[in-house]
């Protein structure tokens, strides 16, 4: 059963999956930690905006998970409580961090999530629509009244199993972000520049293709920006990353409170910084001690690294 | 027998392969195209820099090739005419130019191979020691009294068979350039900052790591500068993109005259356009009727997508 909460006006609002994850990497064995891509994208994105977050969780769903979330000032009352088993994932890394093997993947209560908009979040400009069933991403979506910028991520999943419906959302956003192979995989082309046109048609203005740690590339009608991942020295857990990256793209795009080229290049430079901090912890355990002066400090770095 | 000839003074020299080769891609068959490192690096160069060549060819070398060459205004008086075959080598790209399989490798001549340094070349300033055996490398630089700024390009084969050799004359040079698998296997470290200090501990005080389609990184006891390849809309053919890179660098450097933080940033993003150009068409082709003006377009074009 949902509850009910008290609901705050945000400025941006998220949906997506709540987890709760085992992670091995070569030097570390975690189990039972906060994972999904809804609190990574939150969690990163609360340090530019007010963020709310739709998304399900089970009746095993840890009351410190949510007062851990919460003490970011991430509004949870998109959040329902259902009966059941929260979602799981567990993954291995390869020694390098770049092959990941998913070991296990239990949906639980997330097999029948029906996203809820809260009515606090229907006005809000600010959307994005996490990597969900795209069926699930149109029903939230349409009960938003006051959406002005909607980003959309997806995978390779969605592409496979349910494209009609992928593609029919994808006609109502105005920013799509993905993977090099998912673009080439939805796209079917191979060099990206063609990749992000035959994308664009599709609906969005805007394409993000995610490289992982070689960066990633923003396309739209205007022309292309490429902006480097920020090269992390202490990579400890690579998940989330991307949710992390998206999280704070539009968190800063909502701070900002208008889309145009000068502001999604910093949106850009931020989400690289905010990814980076991101994955050198566990979970959400870097952002827990994460500073502003820390964000600026990178932020600087990155541009110095990036100017000629 | 090395033939005399008349030499005229360089800002610049290089050392390398010269090279006749067949390529496969899935869209072309070419066979019997000048290859090799020198041609590459030199004619990028070209565009920047007087540029002398140090390599050796056979008796079946085409006058055509040499004539073609010479036309980039490039001094070839260090090229050696040796009796027997010029180096061949060919080899078949994968439908996405990702993947490339060696199909043959005949040394000829080249297996025999020792550098001579033209009395005109020794005062340059300048000097790429282009990817050869490190032995080589280090016998034509000791034939410089003038050399004040010399990169070195190496690969795995050299790493594998003649790594004594490689850390004697990395002891010698200002610059290393390789890829980032080559960077990890010299180094014995994953994450390339790690890796790069390493490398600089070697003897070199700036590292180029080169992500090929992914850009490159350029290290410094000062900081770090990230470039992002050109994204390139037609590739035809990959070969030589990573020596076009080193040679247009070194080029832009000898014209410039001096070596600083901002002339090495420059010198990348020139790198980054004239590679972008060379794999736009087979052997020297698309350098053959490039111009100074579309450099400097693709240049800005470069330059804005980086600009924050």
């Amino acid at each position: 059963m949902a509850k009910s909460k008290a609901s705050a006006s945000v400025d941006l609002w998220m949906v997506g999956s709540i987890g709760i994850d085992d992670v091995q990497t070569r030097e570390n064995d975690r189990k039972g930690l906060l994972g999904g891509s809804l609190p990574f994208a939150t969690a990163a994105a609360s340090f530019f905006a007010k963020t709310g977050s739709v998304g399900v969780v089970g009746s095993d769903f840890p009351t410190a998970f949510e007062a851990r979330w919460k003490a970011f000032g991430i509004d949870l009352s998109g959040v329902q409580h259902q009966d059941g088993a929260t979602f799981r994932w567990a993954c291995r890394y390869d020694g390098n961090m770049i092959e990941r093997t998913t070991l296990k993947t239990e949906l639980g209560v997330f097999a029948d999530f029906k996203p809820m908009l809260p009515e606090a979040y229907r006005q809000a400009p600010f959307v994005l629509l996490g990597n969900i069933q795209p069926d699930l991403q149109l029903h939230v979506l349409k009960q938003s009244v006051g959406a002005k910028f909607v980003a959309l991520d997806t995978m390779n999943l969605w592409i496979d199993i349910a494209k009609p419906a992928l593609l029919k959302v994808l006609k109502r956003v105005h920013l799509l972000t993905l993977n090099d192979g998912e673009a080439r995989q939805l796209s079917g082309k191979w060099n990206l520049r063609e990749c992000a046109d035959a994308l664009m048609k599709m609906g969005p203005s805007y394409v993000i293709i995610k490289k992982g740690e070689h960066g990633a590339l923003l396309f739209s009608k205007k022309g292309l920006f490429i902006v480097p991942a920020y090269p992390v020295e202490s990579l400890k857990d690579p998940t989330g990353a991307g949710d992390s990256y998206a999280g704070a793209f539009m968190g800063y795009l909502a701070k900002v409170g208008k889309v145009n080229d000068k502001t999604l290049r910093e949106a850009l430079i931020n989400a690289s910084v905010l990814a980076s901090f991101g994955v050198e912890g566990f979970s959400l355990e870097r952002f827990e001690h994460l500073t502003q002066a820390q964000i600026a400090k990178r932020i600087r770095e990155l541009r110095r690294m990036m100017s000629v």
